[in-house]
């Protein structure tokens, strides 16, 4: 049994080991372990609400990482503590590119003023996103400045930090408007800031020209509310302030019109409704009726011989536990 | 009571008024009626998945209904049989813009073998798209050769559309890039066509400008699978036969590479896990213990004094009926 109340403690304290256990705990599936994860968030969560909560996405290769330990150096530069969590719902921990890979950010792991979580693993996307918001949260009690959400620009997982995040940036490669091609479809919808990367070397002038290509198809895109674009360095730290101070930007706009709070009061109730629908969807899932009949009634339903409503009423109704 | 043996007989026959009755039985709410229609659909299972599935979206003004109507009068020429359901989860029987509305298509409402239908009401848009997916199922199952799902291009319901059809079309304005403001953000995306439609006096000139525009905006969003951009007149005419042709070859092309039968295999699936959750969420929401505490909750959730996982898991497993 977990100590929940020295555990509190230990994280409201900023202990990095405290908030590595209090994560662990928000992960674990173990019925005891979801309780106590509650007793633990609960008495934690007039602690919160405090950072600067923003999303990083980009396609890999785009130097997401190197950009990330670029950003939070300069943060802790000036003062701040900075966690990064990552959301990677293509199981991290055995694909090739790592997110929130402390050997890919070896300054910012190793500084005291850090805190590096990859994501959770195992799980559906609602799953993931559920454990990283609380994880955030947590991050939040401990003291932390600000809470860097990283993801990949090519899933689904975009609209999952936007849902969490107070500002959301994307990171794109010099080159021409076909790069866009990676990017998730509606990604570039979705973010309050585009930072070019790798302007640097021979690619300075590329990603100048991209920076205006990329404008362009904002103002086409969006032509009322366009992302700012900017050009930075990961590797030689330029643009990096710069893009800082955008993401501050940003954040103060939203705070002076308050936005920031009613957006963050719907983003709280669209995770109550995620959990809840999540919640009802598992215990649906668990059910003997439903577990004997899913295969053969989805099999019908795919073949057009069944119809998704009857289909759906039958498993619904049918089950013992219905 | 229904007669659904004579309902099944008379939509199979094609009777537009058996037809219309059908559809009202699936709208309705009654248990006894959500029963009877659950009985009708599977019985006409076997008659469906026959048609032309055509998504139309744009945004209000663009001139939706007429080109609907030059559509589907072009189709009935050349001896088909056309229905029309509309998909608005903005009330669209109490707004100023109807969809399905068959006053503003006079010519195809009159004919024998079209059939018009507005958008069921009083529904949030899982519940319009329900009814609708069903509607659809109903008119193929009475022999309909194309069916179009009309809807706006501003709200959610794109996804829904897009979801229960064979070919997207977008119609755009004449007119600069800037006119894609009014358009939602990733309906771009989801189409396989675009029409500009207006193509014709002194907006002729104007449309062919868009169509360049809209071509160059498509290459630098999908480079890999722009949709093809077409010009047309739906108050002339001119450009409608074409339009279907695209529509055509789109669906052929599909088929040809087995990718409709998987498309629509994936379809049904997503339909069943659509009306899974929505009833989940609906039952749910009609437990006592849920309606009483609701309010409280979601206050405390929303302020951040609650957190949102505590918060369902409270709504979950407290309720009477948990």
């Amino acid at each position: 049994m977990t100590d929940v109340g020295a555990l509190a403690d230990g994280v409201r304290a900023g202990d990095r080991r405290s908030l590595a256990r209090a994560i662990t705990l928000v992960e674990s599936a173990r019925g005891d372990h979801v309780r106590e994860a509650q007793v633990l968030l609960s008495s934690l969560m007039d602690s919160t609400g405090t950072a600067h909560r923003v999303g990083v996405s980009g396609t890999p290769g785009v130097g997401k990482s190197t950009f990330i330990e670029a950003l939070g150096m300069h943060l802790i530069g000036a003062g701040k503590r900075v966690a990064v969590l990552a959301i990677d719902p293509t199981s991290p921990r055995t694909g090739g590119s790592l997110l929130g890979d402390k050997t890919r950010m070896q300054a910012l792991a190793a500084h005291a003023d850090a805190f590096i979580r990859p994501s959770p693993s195992g799980l559906h996307l609602g799953g993931v996103a559920r454990k990283t918001r609380e994880a955030m949260l947590l991050c939040e009690a401990a003291g932390f400045d600000a809470v860097i959400i990283e993801t990949v620009g090519v899933g689904q997982s975009e609209g999952a930090v936007r849902d969490m995040v107070d500002t959301f940036a994307l990171l794109l490669q010099p080159g021409s408007g076909d790069e866009l091609q990676g990017v998730k479809r509606g990604v570039l919808e979705l973010c309050d800031v585009i930072v070019v990367n790798k302007a640097d070397g021979e690619l300075l002038a590329a990603a100048k020209r991209a920076r205006l290509e990329y404008e362009r198809g904002m103002h086409l895109l969006r032509p009322q509310d366009p992302a700012r674009v900017l050009i930075a360095s990961a590797l030689d730290g330029t643009g990096v302030p710069e893009a800082w101070e955008e993401l501050v930007a940003h954040r103060a706009q939203l705070a002076d019109s308050g936005a920031l709070g009613e957006r963050r009061a719907e983003q709280a109730e669209r995770w109550l409704w995620d959990v809840v629908e999540d919640e009802l969807k598992r215990r649906f899932l668990a059910r003997d009726g439903v577990k004997s009949a899913l295969d053969l009634t989805l099999a019908s339903v795919r073949k057009g011989t069944l119809s998704a409503t009857a289909g759906a009423l039958q498993l619904l109704d049918d089950g013992p536990g219905a």
